[in-house]
């Protein structure tokens, strides 16, 4: 293994309905995440928190450079040619997505989530609880673009 | 290696004026974010976003599970013992950092940001452009003692 090469173990497991990859209707589906027996105690005070930030492995993509470097969002004509780093594309050179999701329960092998856009079988890396004063980022702003590819995805 | 383990290679390295592991006083900070050479093209458009997510691997950080599976954050005695996925200690399962920085500037190289709370030589992993649609969560909730914690974060 090369010098700069690092060894990630998944932590756990997301059951979900959705079995095939799409782009968009995830808000309302409800996926388990399923926690590795031996870390299940981490879990310990989760649930006293609304939201979570869930970091998948996103095990099906395939980063091709040539293809998806720089490219138009979804292979859209009407969006601008973009490299992978100002898009959330999955097909990222490592696949990892983030996804804040309402907790719906924190159980003892796991937790119940909504809005995880991650298939089923789908690794999960880790688990960080959603801090406000961390992770929202007051007045932000984003290219006249984003509301317009984001209309459909919820 | 074994079936669950996957191999990540940093799309980039941190060059940070904090050489070594602080707890606070993260938010004035200015670092860079040298992008892989051959990678570059993927910074395209990400300048118009005014915030990024940075997912860093926390290089210098051992989980060490009788020690960091279960503890009170940063061992202090006011806080109440928590499990690692409750926490945004550095020392987890899996290293991954998951920070919201201001992007100050994209530059032919990389970027500058502020409030990125990694040491000097930290492996990037991805760069994600912050899109408040997915990563505000509106009235989100946690408990007390987070507030608590915080305090003196920035």
């Amino acid at each position: 293994m090369a010098e700069d090469e690092h060894v990630l173990r998944p932590i756990g497991t997301v059951r979900s309905p959705v079995k095939d990859p799409v782009d968009e209707g995830w808000g309302t589906i409800e996926s388990q995440i399923v926690v590795e027996p031996g870390l299940r105690p981490g879990l310990r005070g989760l649930g006293e928190f609304s939201h979570v930030l869930v970091v998948a492995l996103l095990h099906g993509a395939r980063f091709e450079p040539e293809r998806h470097l720089v490219r138009r969002p979804r292979g859209l004509a009407d969006m601008p040619e973009l490299g992978i780093f100002a898009q959330r594309a999955k097909d990222r050179p490592n696949p990892i997505g983030v996804t804040v999701c309402p907790i719906v329960r924190v159980t003892e092998d796991g937790l119940t989530v909504t809005g995880l856009d991650a298939i089923d079988g789908t690794p999960i890396l880790d688990l960080k609880p959603y801090f406000p004063v961390f992770d929202t980022a007051p007045n932000a702003r984003v290219p006249e673009w984003v509301d317009r590819l984001m209309a459909g995805y919820f």
